[in-house]
């Protein structure tokens, strides 16, 4: 069996990379700062901090892991776009390919954004759309794929970038979009959007982590947009949303103002993805949503029970 | 007085820049990882490894400058373009930058290098010629400029980018092209060198230095190309300098390859430091090479007396 290990192995994405890999066959391990998640089984787990390169390399001299996906960075809701943060994970990340090369890993996947495209672009794709972004934290991830690219190909390993669009699903940051709107109409409460005229792509996370260990399984290399390749405006997810919680008469559109630094379309070419890797996603928006609703309904159940 | 802090001031570049800080009416102090050179006076010397970052941060608590040149980085000769080393400057850099913010400073300049540029651009222009570096070493000078340009602008301080084209002079590194030829003159040995066809700018190193304390000493911000903005060909150097040195028979042109990494033209356009910085060199390429040629020939001179 093949070892991988995966950095941010509770997070959002991470997890979901966790599980694909395992169920790829492959023998998974996994980073996380705190401690493991009991619900994330079939992994082995090691407490780091990522910070910490001498615990970092102890990591990989333990587990020598021959494919390494790397999830793992500061992605506090709301701050993530500026925080100083972002600067440390530049280093640690550069550490951790570093190390995992000179423990003799084989094939390294970052996990990038959508944040690293020009977002004038509308439509990005991965080998002719400007890496200009817009804040700090697209900088960020952009130059520890500049980097890592050249350290990887001046090392003779392999080396694949999955850069993610918009994904929602469980476990998802409850500030977010997704979340927000179906806890809030859950709850029978108005819910406040904006217009919704921005086009994006949205992806179930469970998808996003079945495509990402897929680019890991395989020989891909080079940049990935993740996504599922339809365009919907925020205004058609926030509607399916009400329409499956039986709530729409609770969306106030156009409550809230567009954000100056939204632009108005933000979509991966998914091509690479499609034909290359050879991933199309399970779900549809409707069945993706579906899923979603009822992971927040089942928690929010859960939590009534035990009192909060 | 204005207090002023150069990384890397015993290097072939720093210690010219703390030389002209120091003219400019700047309260200096210089950081060296080894021990203070006793031929640099007029600044405050500290020892300290730029790698740990609470050291670096205790300098600038200590010293607490306004103005900060970051010249340090690792150039061995040969080794330092694709050096692992590069990817540890970056880390230092951004930790430096940070550091220096927190404790109050005010305006940041970096010393970049024309590595960061697309080499198949010939003339260089600071905005718009591709940084799309041919090595590791462009790739990490390029993102320390990318990321703490973006820190500075999000953290509110000044920031400049000097990035420095050939440059020649005293302390220049023995196994490089203007030193290796002068040695091997002034020893009255044969030369080796290839056609010299390449048209470079070629500038002496305490008029970069003095062009890179003009910059700090101003209020111009972003990169600035640092360059003559005469153009000539390595064979009219190395022409000159078998002029200077009477020994124009012991050249052999065309004794080596031309490396196929070496681009044909790589020179900068200078506008930015000519009428925004407001700087011009002091010497021609011919009292230029007549300045180096006597330090070599001082040190030939000094190293047989110590019996070298």
């Amino acid at each position: 069996m093949t070892r991988a290990l995966v950095t941010g192995g509770r997070g959002f994405v991470g997890r979901q990379i966790v599980a694909a890999l395992a169920a790829h066959g492959f023998e998974v391990a996994a980073t996380t700062s705190s401690k493991p998640d009991p619900l994330i089984t079939g992994a082995r787990w090691f407490t780091v901090d990522l910070m910490d390169p001498a615990a970092t390399r102890q990591v990989l001299r333990d587990w020598q892991p021959e494919i390494l996906v790397h999830a793992a960075w500061d992605t506090t809701h709301g701050s993530f776009w500026t925080s100083e943060a972002n600067y440390d994970w530049v280093s640690a990340s550069l550490n951790l390919i570093r190390s995992f090369t000179a423990e003799g890993g084989r094939r390294f996947v970052g996990v990038g954004s959508c944040a690293e495209y020009d977002w004038n672009a509308g439509t990005c794709f991965e080998a002719s759309t400007p890496l200009q972004p817009w804040h700090c934290y697209g900088d960020c991830k952009a130059t520890v794929f500049r980097l890592s690219s050249r350290f990887a190909a001046d090392r003779g390993i392999s080396f694949a970038w999955a850069r993610i669009f918009l994904v929602y699903g469980p476990h998802e940051g409850e500030a977010r979009l997704v979340p927000s709107v179906v806890r809030g109409l859950l709850r029978g409460e108005t819910v406040k959007v904006s217009l919704g005229t921005q086009i994006r792509d949205v992806m179930h996370v469970a998808d996003a982590g079945e495509a990402i260990a897929t680019l890991a399984a395989g020989d891909v290399v080079g940049p990935v947009n993740i996504g599922t390749g339809e365009q919907v405006s925020l205004a058609d997810v926030v509607g399916l949303i009400g329409t499956l919680t039986g709530h729409s008469d609770l969306i106030a559109y156009g409550a809230l103002p567009l954000r100056p630094d939204d632009p108005p379309v933000l979509v991966p070419h998914v091509t690479r993805l499609r034909h290359e890797v050879g991933y199309r996603p399970r779900h549809s928006l409707q069945t993706g949503l579906a899923d979603a609703i009822a992971w927040w309904q089942q928690k929010q159940h859960d939590n009534a029970q035990i009192g909060d």
